[in-house]
């Protein structure tokens, strides 16, 4: 019997053919972050980018418009349908942009940040900006384009990448929402934890024993060691392929608490990835919703869970038992240093009550950098005032803290920034749901019980995949659309409860 | 100004093609010997098969035999004109079976390597026929139409695979020479030994401590530790990208020896690919010259050098710096330890004296099997005839240490056994070539001096890729076309001098 949707199925194995090949790319990448020597760089990076132009041949073939649009007309069930609709997305994020742009905006972007890794040491904005200005140029260019061909604003264009379905108009008035009740949040926070009496924890901490520790924690989120491993690079990252999930971290001898949760949050991002619809593992419908909803994961597991006081209980014994017993491993002392907050001008280092200052600053800049309304010289004067007044910190002068402390801008990701906050958003949503329907969750994470919390990501979220738009798989899940209260009450409840 | 060889620059940006592709495999390789977890495996094969069957309609486009002709027509220097020969060999192999008898192989061989590894343990050699019939069947109809293309006899059109140019009556006669003195040698050899005597090292080893003296001894023999790498794996073997070369070795906590004398070994091969002509990297004629040239330079490494007295002194003090004092290391006893002959059922436990009593009977077996002059079934009879005549050994019912012991029968590698003996004496050759030219350079080596030895196996062999024959190659490199009697007097000096 021939197939009642031809057209589909073509879609579909020429889809599988690009996870298989996506498979190669992304074992050689991890391989390149974990193992590969210094010598190695220019067989692999010319390796790679054969594959990724036979991966661009492939999505870019002329016979894809007709049979996406004939396939439209085909019998399909919801989850072909949504198949299609992912499909659709891939085709035109890829043959969007001219090859000559790509080349550009490849050749810009590896020029910004190769630069970049010395300047941002020497804090040399000037120089930065000569590299950076064409990768801005090269980026507007590309947000117009997609811009035309989406009907989007130019920003929300660029951020449709990342998280489909979402708008800066949107994302402001969440952000706006934030502003609001954040910096009074932030100052009260801080004076009543300058009162606590709180112990460092006393280093070394061996690197083996950090890692038997991290693997143990692993163990207990249920991270399938059949299905993945953990190991080191010098920026952790959860890569491989969903059947085999390469999550990294990275050792500080001086401090444990930056290795075991920096896994913990990957390993968010890693059982998202593991548990992505079975059935449909080669098809666009089985990927991660979006990077808000990837970092929703990470979020759920770093800071719903991991940072939550039941299990907090459960964890100091295990630090005792791999690293030594000292005082500062007590648990309610162990959970005051969880919960620091401090300002402070580094992103990647911000705790969570002070993060969306960071990102909100960001957002809002380059928004309006790809919308035109401002241009790469005029970053630091507007970073500066937003670190005032949301963080009270100056940041005059201070450019390798500032505006050249992410590699987001030298890699032309614009759009992605929002997405970390919006994750923090989600994240906070998803666990109020959880216990609305599961009144004892708290109780039961302090009895070591994580189970109900994976079952009910499983069931809203990973099994999910792509199937449902953000907007309808958030609404499904929680019952209502993007709310920043949950994020307000979770900070609320949890520092000045 | 156009090419004067268009059709031969088409060509050399295919192998360009091929090479990066391959590159892509080699780590995917690599990564699951070393890395990947069990579920991982799924996604890997079919991600290895579709980089596979691009590769292989890449070699099987119909345009190829036409530019090869035509680029036989054009003006090309010698390094060319090497590199179109060795174009024209893969082709040849790539083209000469059809996909059927590819696909009939590929099932044939995984199933009974899969049966294999319970089947041995087992001692099931009725099981084993079961399946390795079938490998057999298609065996001789790949050597069948391989002889037809070539006009070689049907084992040396398998052989050539491997060791293009050697034929099996030229084996035959290698092997004749070495059958007339090597059971006396061993005889003597023993009966010496038996007398003299030997203290046995006192594990246990620590892993940590093994592969610290591993690396440092890789370091001694010039491994370029910015272009490849040491890790672990059940099989150890050189793989990887001659830009990026992964060794690996196996510790065992009992007996340091076979994880430093098999990295010594692997390193060998391992120098080889790093020193490959570098401006021809991605064509064929940068590749290693043949298994046996490739075998030649492990055994170079690990016999010739690296059991030779005046390394194994300067390997002692560093045996103790790593693994701490004990009497056994000291140089005369360690000489004695790694020059230990014993007659064994074991072809990879074998001592360079016995080995090639395990050569000579796989391919005087595999030859007749090939060659339709014996059956499977014929096996048995044959090896313990075989063991018995030139080990001494009863094999009778010892299905597991006999002819079950090897993964290459199983895996359709007939022709491949050859390769370890002959690279065996192209090794005493090349050191009696090094030897006439520079008559210090034992001392050298008892000085550490191991630079000589490297300079002559990368002016004659390393930076020669497949740019001569393997008979030119070793007339230019050494004076004289392959000779057993190095070989004899090496193992005479060595083991009764």
């Amino acid at each position: 019997m021939p197939s009642p949707h031809p057209a589909y199925d073509a879609l579909a194995s020429l889809h599988t053919r690009l996870h298989r090949l996506s498979h190669l790319q992304s074992i050689c990448w991890w391989d390149q972050a974990c193992h590969m020597p210094a010598k190695g760089r220019e067989a692999r990076a010319e390796a790679l980018a054969e594959v990724a132009g036979w991966m661009h041949r492939l999505i870019t073939d002329p016979a894809l418009p007709q049979q996406l649009q004939r396939a439209e007309q085909e019998p399909l069930d919801d989850w072909q349908r949504a198949n299609l609709r992912e499909m659709g997305r891939e085709w035109r994020l890829a043959n969007a942009l001219p090859e000559s742009l790509v080349a550009e905006k490849t050749l810009a972007t590896s020029r910004c940040e190769h630069a970049w890794r010395s300047q941002r040491p020497a804090n040399d904005w000037k120089g930065f900006l000569e590299n950076f200005r064409p990768v801005l140029r090269v980026a507007r260019q590309e947000a117009e384009l997609l811009a035309e061909q989406s009907g989007l604003s130019r920003y929300d264009a660029l951020m449709d990448r990342y998280e489909p379905g979402m708008r800066g108009e949107t994302v402001q008035r969440l952000f706006d929402d934030v502003k609001a009740w954040l910096p009074g949040l932030i100052e009260r926070v801080t004076e009543r934890q300058a009162r606590q009496p709180l112990r460092l924890p006393q280093g070394p901490f061996a690197q083996a024993a950090q890692r038997s520790l991290s693997l143990e924690v692993m163990q207990w989120l249920q991270f399938d060691f059949e299905a993945g491993r953990l190991d080191e690079s010098a920026h952790p990252f959860s890569g491989g392929v969903p059947e085999d999930v390469r999550l990294t971290t990275r050792y500080r001898e001086d401090d444990f608490l930056p290795s075991l949760m920096g896994t913990i949050h990957e390993t968010g991002h890693a059982r998202y990835e593991q548990q992505r619809p079975r059935e449909w593992i080669t098809q666009p419908v089985s990927q991660a919703r979006s990077m808000a909803l990837h970092e929703s994961q990470s979020l759920s597991f770093e800071m719903q869970l991991g940072r939550s006081a039941g299990f907090v209980r459960r964890l100091a014994p295990l630090i005792v038992r791999h690293l030594g017993d000292q005082p500062a491993f007590e648990a309610d002392n162990l959970q005051r240093l969880v919960h620091r907050v401090e300002r402070g001008l580094i992103r990647v280092d911000a705790d969570e009550v002070t993060y969306p200052a960071h990102v909100i600053l960001r957002f809002e800049i380059e928004r309006a950098l790809i919308e035109g309304d401002i241009e790469a010289e005029d970053i630091p004067a507007l970073w500066d005032e937003a670190m005032q007044r949301l963080l009270g910190l100056d940041t005059r002068g201070n450019f390798k803290d500032g505006p050249m402390q992410d590699v987001h801008w030298p890699e032309s990701l614009f759009g992605y920034f929002p997405c970390y906050s919006l994750g923090a958003m989600y994240a906070a949503q998803w666990f109020a749901a959880m216990r609305r329907e599961m009144p004892d969750l708290e109780d039961r994470i302090g009895r070591g019980e994580l189970s109900p919390v994976f079952d009910w990501l499983r069931e809203h979220i990973w099994s999910q995949g792509s199937r449902w738009t953000t907007e309808e798989l958030t609404l499904r899940a929680s019952g209502e659309p993007l709310n920043p209260a949950h994020l307000r009450e979770h900070l609320e409840r949890r520092y000045l409860g």
